[in-house]
């Protein structure tokens, strides 16, 4: 396993592994890796001959009174979790390299980021869709593997690889969940033990909805106020939004009556966590 | 010669020409070809394996009230120019194929676009940024060729792709000129016999600019001053800008104690004409 800093270098190695006809898988990450992440490297070993993933707390997709000088960090350990899985190159650039002086350019989505954390978080999907473009054309990759606990995400990044032909394949990924169905997440360590249940609200709230719409209930507002009321209910858990929407539009639904997923984001002390489930799909909780 | 017009045809084109080592060499066009996209494409010949030219008017970069429907089209004839020059694939999409249904992907730069034709065109930046992501993701040029009638476009993509690391040489050529000075353009077809003295105070007012510089000034609002009213004096002419600017930054300057380009918009009749030249440097009008 090799470490990449310089972009230059990483378009080269790109380049030398397309040159032999060789295929290559990305994971990008923020690091302070997961058994999630992991899950998604696992997966880009089948979706290449060469697995490179790269560590890097993106600036740009956080706003100003966001966490990004606390997200956690840990690149030793993170390493050898990559060696452990098989990632072959780690991508590992700083802000001078990504963001140098004068950098001005950024790729908005219009639609799809209009809701959600795209209301809650404004900025935070152009920072990351202009780092997903930046990374793709860093690391060339055929194949890019995203979770889908960032549903909204995945989404975007679809749209903006079909809407800028950006020639490579996504792949979601079911959401990894500790034991007790907490998704798994960076920011779960701001958790405090006796949050610990109220993390749990989201989880449950999506198996109450789940379990709703196995009953026939197609009314959006009743599900969001059952679950609403739900998560409201535990303490240090204060709502951001509960919301209904189609998977493709990312717009608010009032009936069930296309795919849909119920999309969460809980402030639980520290952690701004998030959740979703797409409705008749399997909820592994 | 060949024509391709789907997305995924053209990029296979590209992975078969790059998987034999072979370097593929870029001009996007709006078509209407004249000798100043000619030469640009005899340049490409020597910066690559394989020329390929895009023919597309793109509507994103048009405002409203602008000429797109009227803009000048004949493939036909832009057809056998690119074969008299040695094209070797002209990349001819259609309106769906660019910009299907849902499309919503743009990108955006900051700084560069917002003096000049940023100013007079809203918009008009963000679409070619956006257009020429596209046809870099589906040519996949080692080097794209473009000219410098567009300053400020030249300077928005260079921009764009060391912002987000596309890996590509960009190339700026000279402004091609017919013999009296006029900056070739498709949109000197607008112009009536009339018009045409009106058209050159473009290219003479540049050159009033140069030796005005020559002579040692460097208050650019005496050079604006002496350029303005010279252009004005002209019947059908009216301008719609006259600045003198910062190559790099695109900004006004007051002095002309750096790399400063003047930059002309004027209106003749129905044509929309830009020209311009960088201070110091030679203009072969």
């Amino acid at each position: 396993m090799i470490v990449i800093e310089k972009a230059k270098e990483m378009q080269r190695f790109a380049d030398a592994q397309r040159q032999k006809g060789l295929r290559i898988a990305f994971v990008p990450t923020m690091g302070f890796l997961h058994r999630g992440h992991l899950r998604l490297m696992e997966e880009g070993k089948k979706h290449g001959d060469c697995l490179v993933t790269s560590i890097y707390v993106n600036p740009t997709q956080f706003g100003p009174k966001e966490d990004l000088a606390k997200y956690p960090r840990d690149f030793d350990m993170d390493y050898k979790l990559c060696q452990g899985v098989g990632v072959d190159v780690i991508y590992f650039p700083s802000n001078e390299e990504m963001y140098p002086q004068h950098y001005q350019t950024y790729v908005d989505l219009e639609g799809v980021t209009q809701n959600l954390c795209g209301l809650s978080r404004p900025g935070h999907f152009r920072g990351v869709a202009t780092v997903c473009a930046k990374l793709f054309n860093l690391v060339k990759p055929h194949a890019a593997v995203f979770g889908k606990k960032d549903f909204q995400q995945l989404v975007v990044i679809k749209r903006m690889v079909a809407d800028l032909n950006m020639d490579l394949e996504i792949i979601g990924l079911d959401t990894v969940r500790e034991a007790d169905g907490l998704a798994m997440s960076s920011r779960n360590t701001y958790l405090k033990p006796e949050e610990r249940q109220s993390a749990l609200s989201l989880s449950r709230g999506l198996k109450m909805a789940q379990g709703m719409y196995a009953q026939g209930e197609r009314d959006a507002a009743v599900i969001l106020d059952a679950v609403s009321r739900f998560i409201a209910g535990h303490p240090h858990a204060t709502i951001d939004y509960v919301k209904i929407c189609d998977t493709t539009t990312m717009k608010d639904v009032a009936r069930l009556d296309r795919e849909s997923v119920m999309a969460l984001a809980v402030r639980v002390g520290a952690a701004r966590l998030i959740d979703n489930s797409v409705f008749g799909e399997p909820l592994n909780v």
